[in-house]
This record gives structure tokens, sequence and C-alpha cells, in this order.
């Protein structure tokens, strides 16, 4: 991804290697939080590049004010996909939209990831039409980061919510996309994998997960990672596993589960502090530790959701996202994009098809399973 | 429930109310803790009774050394149900299990509520057949209780592990019992109830749950309750709702997310206040607000699972309860008891049965579902 981009306007320096295209709008604190955010990141990633989408005169107003005309090109988009837009309104009525102009630009080859802070259905309906699902890829999928006791601090969770459903054959190719970003994303050579039930026993849960159990258990050997079996909910903050799999319906409410309770937890720790002279003198004293904590556990030190099984990769950042949420998911995009993610994600899931493929007629040679036994 | 009950040996007082059928095996921890949590509870129940069902020799050495014998009756149990046993093993085999023996001791009438700390699956097997299902439930839910920032410091989410399954008129019924174990256990004349999904939007989410979204909507007036609409993972801890309904494998993964989160969280900041000398004193000063925190976030103040739809109370303590949350267990069995609750219960939803009669006439009266606007 060195190439020199002939989309690029003249504004883009020819030592750019990495160029995001970024929505503006569609978040819920407006195009001026996005700015503020991406002012933070071109500070700290002098390579990148910026494609901002949105409308001409007030995106200008802000990135002139940042001075950062330099960093950012301004594609101007009349349109703003709304929070409560279905998907399927914005795929036949969304094309003006900063959104679409957004995820255009990657699929034209003018940018090598796309960020968004908008409507998470839109966005994946908009990049699963434009940028294609990957060869192998039913449904795509998003993975988030999850604070945990491992040794990296965070643990990798898909899906959380791009598809209500997820079969057999879904969930082994999320173990595989899931191990791949382990891989790649976090630098974890052989992720430990886990399946996400209601029980570490072999007989409990829905029979897809039996299934997909045997499936992700054959894969591991040549998938390079580890499958450490069922996992339970209380797993997903452990040092047990590297990533977590599951349904986006499931997953979707884990993760909001999570942040409801660190919220909650925060609310009460603050009050907890305010409570005696005593214990405000404690919260002055503890401050430096508290602090630490307080950014180990913020959500939006590890904001951004990463679409998987896609021909490009694309970030979804949080809706109410400030800017540092901001500036950490456009870190985590510069990131994949400067290890040229998304290629490696393809061929590790054509390989995972291929493997599906084969598990299959074992399959249907093997009825009672007996040939499990052998690997 | 004041009659003098004969089945009751000569050790139980003639002035006892309440008597509480207690499974002394089968908890992580040993009959040990049960008894030191039985302990704690009796000095606060003045008016309970306990009989415990386990091996004789065993719990009498231990009741006899709490000096509880005058407030406990032992119930010889050789078998002993293990937390890897399958249900439908325990069906077929656990007779002489002390699980076994504690349903029957209410099934007969001898007891008022059960509480066992054993393995879930076989107690709501052994629940099911022993005790019946209430007339108009077809699956039956474990409520569970959950820290949240409502005034009363809690809500209430079923099914947090009964069933794997849900469909729309289970979850109609999770609505209705949920709102009278809001409105009898904990107070709440007219209760919230939410349904749980991936979005607040009236086009999110599965087939099912937009029916059950209609159904519960309509039964709200005669339910008694309000229906706030659905709520995500974030709301299960909010002020938003008091009453969270959902299937049991979403519940039961969201419940076990949230205790893993708040222990992670609680780690680290037990990590923070050791970091430095400065901290430790910080730690030291703040120990009275701390500890009031730990107590609202202990997931053993607010253990015991109810078995909600039979046609008695049956409270589920953690496996891994330590004695203050097997007496955290016994006394909301004790106050369940005291209510008349599965009384109560039973006639809420013999109500809500003929409702969702009602309502699936209508539904075939009006396919399109026009009927809505007039409620």
């Amino acid at each position: 991804m060195t190439e020199v981009r002939t989309g690029v306007s003249a504004n883009s320096p020819e030592t750019a290697k990495i160029v995001l295209s970024v929505d503006a709008m569609g978040g819920d604190k407006g195009p001026a939080t996005i700015v503020a955010g991406l002012s933070r990141f071109l500070s700290d990633a002098s390579d990148a590049h910026v494609i901002l989408h949105g409308p001409q005169d007030e995106l200008s107003r802000l990135v002139d004010r940042q001075k950062l005309s330099d960093r950012v090109t301004i594609r101007h988009a009349e349109d703003v996909v709304q929070m409560t837009d279905k998907p399927s309104h914005v795929l036949r009525h969304g094309k003006a939209s900063s959104m679409w102009s957004a995820v255009e630009a990657v699929r034209n080859g003018e940018a090598d990831v796309c960020v968004s802070c908008g409507n998470t259905g839109a966005l994946m309906a908009i990049s699963m039409m434009r940028l294609r699902k990957a060869d192998g890829v039913n449904r795509p999928a998003i993975a988030c980061l999850w604070p945990s006791t491992n040794p990296s601090g965070f643990n990798v969770m898909l899906d959380v919510g791009a598809d209500i459903r997820a079969d057999q054959d879904d969930l082994l190719t999320y173990a595989m996309m899931g191990a791949s970003y382990a891989r790649n994303g976090m630098g974890i050579e052989h992720p430990r994998i886990g399946l996400l039930n209601v029980g570490v026993e072999e007989h409990k849960g829905r029979a897809e997960l039996k299934v997909a159990h045997d499936l992700i258990e054959r894969a591991a050997p040549k998938g390079d990672f580890d499958y450490v079996g069922f996992v339970e909910g209380g797993d997903i903050p452990s040092n047990r596993v590297d990533v977590i799999v599951t349904d986006g319906f499931t997953g979707n409410v884990a993760l909001k589960t999570g942040e409801g309770t660190a919220t909650l937890i925060s609310g009460l720790l603050r009050e907890a502090f305010m409570k005696t002279p005593l214990s405000k003198i404690a919260a002055l004293l503890a401050m430096t530790s508290l602090g630490r904590l307080r950014k180990r556990i913020d959500p939006r030190g590890v904001n951004g959701g990463v679409f998987l099984g896609l021909n490009k990769t694309v970030v979804k950042s949080h809706g109410s996202a400030d800017a540092t949420g901001v500036a950490a998911a456009l870190m985590l995009a510069h990131r994949l994009a400067t290890l040229g993610f998304s290629d490696k994600l393809a061929a590790r899931v054509a390989s995972a098809a291929a493997l599906a493929q084969d598990t299959q007629i074992e399959r249907s040679d093997d009825p009672a399973g007996k040939g499990r036994t052998s690997q």
C-alpha cells in the first residue's frame, strides 16, 4: 500500500503512506468532535493523510481552525445518515451521504481504510454492498477489544452486532477471522479461541454451538490457534482466552452489559470518594493510581469495532465517542492499514472456507463424528 | 402458611411460621459453609425453621457445633448431585440425593420454600418434575437481582439460565412473572418492564422479539406494569427499568459478563491501591467508603436466583457462595415464603395465560395488527 495515489488531492503529501477515509458526520457529538480527534491522531501518525467526508463549508472551517488543511482533503457530501435510519432505506437513498462517500473512497482505492461514527447497521449495509464480502465469508462480523487480565490487557470478541444470527459455519469463520485479527492487530502469534456458551460442559447450549464446537476444534491445528472450548460470560475479561466467538445478538448484549457495569461501578466509586472529608483526601492521594485504572477500563481507549470479512477494512467508532475516542479509532484503523490487514485476513478466510468444505465432506463420510479423535 | 405442620420433626418449635428446606450438599465449598450461612440466617430470622438434607452424621456434627439443633431438622440423604451431572441422569438416578430430598419436602408440604447451592440444571429438572409448572407456564425462568442505579438499588432480570430458548409467549410470561416478583419481592407497585434487544428501535432484533414487543405492550395495562419497550445491555444496571426480560441464553451470558466485569474492576482497583505508598494511605483513608461500595456491588449480597413459574418457590444459591452468600439466599427464600409469593405468582400467570389467549384471538382477527393503535 505504498504506491502514490492519483485520486488524492494536491494537499496530500507524496510521502503519506496511509490514507484514511473518515466520515465526519453521523456521530452523536457532530463534526467538531471528529475533527478534534483527527487533530490528535494526526499529531501522532506522521505518515497519515485523511480524506474527510461531509459538508464542505462546515468542514473547511473546522479543519482550518485546527490547522490541518495540509493533512486533510475534504470531500463534499450533502447528506447525513441518521442514527434512526433503517439500513435498507440508506441503501436506496443514501448515495449523497458522507457515509457512502467515505466507503466509496476505500472502494475506488483512494484510501486504505474507512472510519465512521455513524449508524452501525447502515455502515455495514453500505460496506457489504460496495466493498463486498471476502471469498468464503457468509456473514461479516464486528470485532471489538475488551479490557481483560491478559498480558496484552485486552481480549477480542466477535461478532458484537453485524448480524443477529450466526450458524455453525459462520462461527467457524469468526474463529478464523478473530485469530487473524488477534495475530495481526495485537501481535498474539498463537491466539487462544473460546466459543461463548452458558456453561463449559460439552452437553450445554444450542445445537449449532455443539456443531461449531467440533468444527472449530478440528480447524485449530491448520488455523494456527489454540481452541480452549466453551467459555462463559465471566471469561470474557479473563486470561483464559484471547478471542471470544459468538453470534452478534449475544455479543452485542454482552458488550453493552460490560460497558454498563463498568459505568455503574465508576459512578459508585466517584460517589464513594465524595462521601466524607476523609474519602475526599483519599481520592486526592490515589489520583494517579485511579487515573491509571480509569484509563485501563475507559471504553474510549479501546474505541473502534472492526468490520471483519469484507474486502477492505472498515472501523466503526462509538456514536458517542469524544475526541479521545475518535483518535483511538483512527489509530486502530491506521495500525490495521499499515499491516495490510485486509489482505492477510482474506487469505486466512479463504483457507478457512476450504477447511470447512473438507470438514463437511469428512462429516458426511463419518456421521458418528469418530474421526474427531484422530485430530 | 401459618398452620402447624405435622411432618416436621419434634425439634421444630410450634411457633415456627416459615419452614425452609435446604440442600446441604452440592455447593463448591461443602456443607460446613452451608451450615455457617444457616447460623447467620437463623440468628436474624427468629420465626424460621430449617429442614437440612444430606448425610446424617456429617450434618449432625456441623449443626451441633453451631448449636442449631433446636432450629434445624436433619433429613438423611446418601447421595450428592455433582456439578457435572447431566440433568437427565439426575432425574433417572438422583432419588437418593440431598437435592431431590430438599425439593420433595416442599412438594409434600413440610416446607414452604426450597434452597440449594447445587447444579442448576439438575435442580430445575427435579423441581419441574416434582413441583410441576404453574398453570399457563410453558417455560419456567430463573430471575436474579442486579445492582443498579434504581432507588431500590437493584433490577430484576429473567431468564438467566433455566432454558436456552424462549419464544414470544414465553417472553410475555416472563414479563408477567418478573412484574409479580418485583411487586412482591421488592415492593415496586408498578414495575417498569423492558425487553432486552440489540437496539431500542422497533425494527431491530429477531422476529420473535418483535412479536413479544407487541404482546407485552398490550398486556401492560391488565398486568399492572409499565412497558418501556426494548432495552439494551447498558440499561441492565440503569434506572430505566425494574425488570429486564430475555431468553435464558442471553440472560445467562449477560449475568456472567456483568459479574466478570465487576470482578475485573475490583481486581484492578485493589492493584491501583497497592501501587504506591501514597495510594496505600489513600486506601486506608477511604476504607469505609470503599467498603460500602464493595458491599453494594458484592454479588454475595444479591445471591439467590429464584425459579419462577413452578407451583412452589425454589431458590438457587451460587455454587461458589460463602457463608454470607448462603445467608443472603436463605433470607431471600424466607422473604418470598413469608409473602406467600408462589400463590400470588400463580394467580398472576393464570391471568397472563388468559390474556395471551385473548391476544392470540385478536391477532388472528386483525392480522395487520392495526388493533394495536386502540391500546
